[in-house]
């Protein structure tokens, strides 16, 4: 059965990221998922990984012909907190639809260029995990053009604080 | 007498940039300057800073009333390689608009999220120099909203490829 990309079960109120929510029209709607071999992977096992992918527009260019380096640093970002949510949620032994949603924020963000990223061509996003705590989760992303790696992150994240939630 | 800004100097065909590009007509446009007590310094005065201001749209959300992540990403990193671009070139003893453009890429981004940034405020960018090489330029970033500092990054920028130009 295809998943629920992770963004997609935030709730309506937590879904208007440009990056990756589903309810702004204006924006990227990144979708995460879990890769294939981990969605129905234990709950104590960080070894689970995470995929998305993403092409982007011509006009998300840097130099002609190269994406932007703001847009992968987004990819990064929201696929690094998706990621989060999703194994803090698989440790807390529910599901991404309870509530309330484990959202997560980025509290820094980090992005190696390895390789000009070439424009008109889908980019493979995977996550895997360096720490997991309930309010903590750092992530490493890396961004894949066919055959060449063009871009990895690490994603501190840490759990919303209320302050920031409008409801 | 008012600045032209680093970004309005590159050459039309290093000027598409999604972030700061001016012939990008669907990006953001960001200007970035010398301070005004930057502007006349000597060329070997490191402390020189620039500065660029950006209103980010209500749809460059994160969570409602608060602005994405990967867009305080984007501006660190624009106004990281185009302060670079400055710095190297006034230190060349050159011109913005000399030939060939010396334009700077990203080959590494850090943000720290400090705190949340409000949407609907005029963001101030400023960048100061913590290394200065021909061809690599080390850029601290700060953002601030109002009086709060809500991002700090540092951008490792690399004068351009000639394997990126198109020309």
């Amino acid at each position: 059965m295809r998943q629920t990309a992770f963004q997609d079960a935030y709730p309506d109120d937590l879904s208007h990221c440009y990056g990756c929510g589903k309810n702004n029209e204006h924006g990227h709607q990144l979708k995460s998922y879990w890769a294939n071999d981990s969605q129905d992977a234990e709950v104590s096992d960080l070894s689970a990984t995470t995929c998305a992918k993403f092409t982007p527009a011509q006009y998300h260019t840097a130099l002609p012909g190269f994406v932007y380096g703001g847009l992968l640093a987004s990819l990064i970002d929201c696929h690094g907190t998706a990621s989060a949510s999703a194994i803090a949620t698989r440790q807390a032994r529910r599901v991404m639809t309870s509530t309330p949603a484990l959202r997560f924020v980025t509290a820094a963000l980090k992005v190696n260029y390895l390789a000009p990223t070439p424009i008109g061509v889908e980019l493979a996003i995977t996550g895997s995990f360096i720490e997991v705590k309930p309010k903590k989760v750092v992530v490493k992303v890396t961004i894949f053009a066919n055959d060449t790696q063009c871009a990895e992150g690490e994603v501190i994240a840490v759990l919303m604080p209320e302050t920031m939630s409008g409801s």
